[in-house]
């Protein structure tokens, strides 16, 4: 397919330009393409797809069911109790009301760990997202539920393998609820089998403080002296950060998953971005689980970002470079093709009505896009070369049905820890 | 008109009710009303529109005409040559262009303080929007400036008597761009009109280190020493004040129109708003103008709000504190009978689809409507009991042709100072 007369976003500028696809592809960017069957982009502003480095998908089925809290009561008053109670087909809708929303908010890859994956599998399948996915796996400690992770991981492994969109990444927890040995038995796992790493590391003061004492160092840099740490790691939040910390994090080209709206939300602190982007660190851009944002929607959190660490200078975080981080750097983290509309890349796409109020005046085009869209300003959105939205409908997902499931189990999950 | 079978949000909490609309205002909230003419409203969540209580309306011109810059080159190299240009058909379609980002936002009124006031009475009056107006008067110690400015000011209060969705305040720009007389001058106008003071305060630590170097205090005790703040005051930032500053903020009953997004944007600072909040300071919140934030969208403004303000403590700025303070904050603030759902205010009412998906599921409607929703949830905007967006459409404003005007007057407008 041609994609023609768009007002194109690539290298780094706008411009009128038209896309060849092949198979799922951009097979090139550029004039004077031809190909019989063709889409006309006119009057359409064209991106690349956001990429959400870090969330829990089914979490969706939380959203608003604990806010305002401090951080531990919130987790073992409420999410801990409503978790325990989850379902396989619980997740299935949790997670498909979380695409309804990612594409509808131009999200078109996301990187999510939580629980019976197998039905964020059914849902990635069915719906024709993109996604890496990790089974979280905690062993605290213990061999036999360490076997058991491990077995669920392999398992969710297995259905993912071979599937086109979709991405296993091995998922431990933290480093505070996995064993030394469990870290470094999952490090080896995951040499041996190319697979990425995704873990939480220093969300909090407290998990920091507690390393320090237990163990005389930082999360990043015990994580390090293990040998978890590597261009395949993908560390969530990263708020505390020290120096140090930071150039082993450069040093061992891991990346950052960037979540500020829930690290405000939970009170967890403001993530030093500036400097580590300042010395090199790869960073990526997520919105964490409903529960604690509690929107996926990554236009949101890219603003978010890019507000938040102005506070320390009004140059942070420009536009251009914070529409980078939600896009490409999410790209590098999963080390997938996506992210740009350059040749060679998976055509993740999403398709802007240039006359939509949030988008005018056009002085600068990635100004308004970063800092002042609407996401009814997207008209269409395309994964792996398959329109998922067009004209404002999703053209594989049932929406009124997912609504109306999710709310259902949802309301019953509460009722359940009553 | 009876609106019927809607989720009513009144006193706090939701509720299916009937709402009966007589002349524009509320005349009764509840079960068992009759009206010739009625509305079905099943499937919706009502409630009140939300109030900015502090913009330049205009300034949607201006829309990424200049970001991640430092404060005073943004001012001086691009916001004050630009707006030296503007024209008085410029201000009607960039305040054309503000008022249908409002509406589709949920705003239903407006506290603007900008230039060509007369261009932005004539979009209130066209569009039926309800704004509290303002011309910004700068005197700098020149006589002759100040009293063209007042005359000004007196030709725009003209056009706003007598006019019922109209307010007219008076709007000295700020401590430092007003002498003390001229200040004098305008709080005694004020009191004898019986008219509101509009003022910046203490936006940046600049200007209140400077203030406390030439007059030894800071300048919310200098405007309180010359008799500007009252109950009748709205000072917009008051990020840099300190307990003092708090304290005669109480005393005097004086309004703050807090503008988060703008303030990190603009790397201002964030205002000790938990404090001024326990200590009972009467609080608003605003969006300040499109080229500092970049969006109009207070629903979005509010989430910023909760969200920095959770830095400092996760209690802080609840969801249902953070909307009162972007409704009912911004009605007392401006004194008028707006920002609740309540018998004897006026009818400003925005109609939610509680099927969508961002509203999913309703464990808690008001935070999935603080935290959660994306705009794109609203159905009907009504201002004075009249529908200005009906299913999705706006029904008084030719949205395409402000799109296209807007955008005309904007580019013609950079490229004079080209």
């Amino acid at each position: 397919m041609l994609i023609k007369n768009g007002l194109v976003f690539s290298q780094g500028t706008f411009s009128r330009t038209d896309i060849l696809l092949e198979g799922g592809s951009i097979a090139a960017v550029g004039e004077g393409l031809a190909h019989e069957e063709s889409f006309d982009a006119s009057g359409l502003i064209i991106i690349p797809g956001m990429v959400n480095a870090h969330t829990h998908l089914a979490m969706t089925l939380l959203r608003g069911a604990g806010d305002d809290m401090p951080l531990q009561a919130w987790l073992s008053e409420r999410i801990w109790p409503l978790e325990g109670n989850l379902t396989r087909t619980d997740c299935y809708w949790g997670g498909m009301l979380g695409i309804v929303e990612m594409i509808r908010t131009g999200t078109t890859c996301f990187n999510d760990m939580y629980f019976h994956m197998d039905a964020t599998v059914r849902a990635v399948k069915e719906t024709g997202m993109r996604a890496a996915l990790t089974h979280a796996v905690i062993d605290l400690g213990d061999e036999d539920k360490a076997a058991r992770e491990l077995a669920e991981s392999d398992r969710i492994e297995g259905l993912c393998r071979g599937e086109p969109r979709l991405t296993y990444l091995l998922g431990p927890h933290a480093p505070y609820t996995c064993s030394e040995s469990f870290l470094r038995n999952i490090r080896a796992r995951a040499t041996e089998r190319g697979l990425r790493i995704h873990i939480h590391v220093s969300e909090t003061a407290q998990e920091v403080s507690d390393m320090r004492r237990e163990r005389g160092m930082s999360p990043v840099a015990y994580l390090d002296t293990i040998g978890v740490l590597g261009p395949d790691t993908i560390c969530a939040h990263c708020v505390h950060v020290n120096e140090a910390d930071r150039d082993i994090l450069l040093s061992r080209g891991a990346h950052v998953a960037h979540c500020p709206q829930s690290n405000m939300k939970l009170s967890s602190g403001i993530a030093p971005l500036p400097a580590m982007d300042a010395a090199g660190v790869s960073l990526s851009l997520g919105t964490d689980g409903a529960a604690s944002n509690n929107s996926l929607d990554m236009g949101a959190e890219t603003k978010a970002m890019a507000l938040v660490h102005k506070l320390a200078g009004p140059m942070n975080l420009s536009a251009a470079r914070s529409f980078a981080v939600a896009t490409q750097g999410g790209a590098n983290a999963l080390g997938l093709p996506v992210g740009a509309i350059e040749q060679g890349r998976r055509a993740d796409l999403v398709f802007l009505d240039a006359r939509h109020y949030s988008l005018r005046p056009p002085h600068d085009l990635l100004s308004n896009i970063v800092y002042a869209m609407r996401p009814d300003a997207i008209r269409h959105v395309m994964v792996d070369g398959a329109f998922l939205m067009r004209d404002g409908e999703l053209t594989t997902i049932d929406e009124e049905l997912v609504c109306e499931k999710a709310t259902e189990h949802a309301l019953a999950l509460v009722e359940k820890v009553r």
